[in-house]
């Protein structure tokens, strides 16, 4: 019997969640749910079938988790409390500031539906949560650092895109190495915005449009660039797709730290991910995640929770003698 | 009301736990448990008392946890299933082979007694199983790679020493770079022994020793150098006292995997350590797991556990709501 998953929302997300699934021989796509027109959606798993949206509650006994594949800023703050009342969900909510009231939402709707929820899974919030929050408890005396990129950050992406007399655009960001050699040397930098990331933007203007007037506007846009170092590429349509199409990530968790009776010896944890696919690697954590909120509602629970509590073995298709046995 | 914590065997291993225990305001060092005269071992913490090693048996309802500090090849085998029946425990068993028979000597114990055990913690095994696990978990299809070092390895330090003509010696194992480079290029090389690492020793020979004949019985040593290339330095006790008397460690643990419909993406999950003192270390791992012990067996919880059976948040001394708010 195998772990009968649905995806809600066939986007970059859902199509990395199904690809991760044929990765997993334990569990099969079973459905995709979709905003769009069915048979406009095609899917890349034949046995699986494509529905709106408008059905997926009639597949509540159908699936054993439901992975909801839509966006943190406007679909899962209403979708995950939503459907975690009839499925055992796992989002990738990425709201930082607004996670303890998702959780709270999710918690009561799954609490209600006697479901297990599991929200903001993926690489952070997610993998880069677990390491910020292993390295705090071994080494309680120091210091964290995140870092991000170097990688494509969507949300500056379209913030460039907005501006007039841009057609197309592609933002990257990057860990300044100088601040990122000084936390493994020990010093324990304080280190403001700009001494932490650069951006980089390529950009495809349109025919005649004022170039400098762009590069100023992004370079000085609040929040987004301006405080920042940021670098302005004008590239054709063509470069733009030939050596900007993918969607690669990654970064960096550092914690810092020192032991002993007089704080005298010091420690460097660092965690570091490099992905060639940003959707396609949350994704791959999501359904790990799936088959603990799997075997967690199995055995009773329900409730949200996240990467913090959820036992690691819970994540493996191995049993326990397994694991102790391969991988301790 | 802070967590009781009794020390059994006060060596490094021992005082590293002493002065971690510090570093965490939720415990407290009740007593420590030693084969010694207890008027002969000087500890670092007033408040807490030195006993023999047979009184550990009346402390019984007195301390929340007991920490096991003796060594996997003779001591760990025998007190953890003895003092797991009695005492929520931690030990730091690292015989990766005979982890199995272990777990099954604890399990029944401390199943018996109604205690919680957590055997297996620090680095590795702890830490970099951890990592090896969830990578696995994440990228099911990808290449494992775990590097040792740069660090001081007793066991080979020790071999050293037994050979006649040598005084005293320190054994370093450091990791090749250039293996290292291929498997963070996304090559998935196939490694050998004598590829992964390379062995540094610091030798103090006694006056008119033979050093040649010294240098060729460490290089042809079976098991201990054999396999690996091995460099070998002659030094002076001060320049071993002076420059080789730390403990430091180290070392990585990465998985380079793929995902997408034909496994056309790659990915580099890579966790490092850089340690100033190896048993500081492992110590401050074992008191995040002391504290996780102790929560378990408040709930109820009795058998042997590992670091794959417990979730993360058991380790922190924050709440869910302060984690979730601070460090998702």
């Amino acid at each position: 019997m195998r772990i009968k998953i649905g995806i809600l929302g066939y986007g970059n997300l859902g199509r990395g969640v199904e690809c991760a699934i044929r990765q997993n021989p334990d569990m099969e796509l079973k459905a995709v749910f979709t905003r769009r027109n069915p048979a406009d959606v095609a899917i890349l798993t034949e046995t699986a079938t494509v529905c709106p949206v408008s059905e997926a509650e009639k597949w509540k006994d159908e699936l054993d988790v439901l992975i909801l594949c839509g966006g943190s800023a406007t679909d899962l703050p209403v979708q995950t409390p939503r459907y975690a009342e009839l499925f055992n969900v796992v989002d990738s909510f990425d709201t930082h500031a607004k996670i303890p009231e998702h959780f709270a939402n999710v918690d009561a709707a799954a609490q209600k539906g006697g479901r297990t929820a599991v929200i903001s899974v993926g690489w952070d919030p997610g993998m880069f949560s677990l390491n910020r929050m292993y390295a705090n408890a071994i080494l309680p005396e120091g210091s964290d650092y995140t870092f991000w990129g170097r990688g494509v950050s969507q949300g500056h992406s379209d913030a460039v895109r907005r501006i007039a007399g841009v057609k197309d655009a592609r933002q990257y960001t990057i860990p300044v190495e100088s601040a990122l050699a000084a936390v493994r040397a020990g010093e324990n930098p304080e280190l403001s915005t700009r001494q932490k990331h650069t951006r980089e933007c390529f950009v495809v203007a349109e025919e005649g449009a004022d170039l400098a007037g762009i590069e100023k506007e992004i370079k000085t846009m609040p929040n987004y660039f301006a405080d920042y170092d940021t670098v302005v590429h004008f590239i054709s349509e063509e470069e733009l797709k030939r050596d900007h199409s993918g969607i690669p990530h990654g970064g960096l968790v550092l914690r810092s730290g020192t032991t002993g009776w007089e704080n005298e010896k010091r420690h460097l944890i660092e965690y570091s991910l490099k992905l060639d696919s940003n959707p396609e690697f949350t994704a791959s954590v999501i359904i790990a995640y799936a088959r603990a909120a799997y075997r967690l509602s199995q055995e009773g629970a329900s409730g949200c929770k996240t990467v913090f509590d959820i036992a690691p073995a819970y994540l493996s298709a191995k049993s326990g003698e397994e694991l102790r046995a391969s991988l301790l």
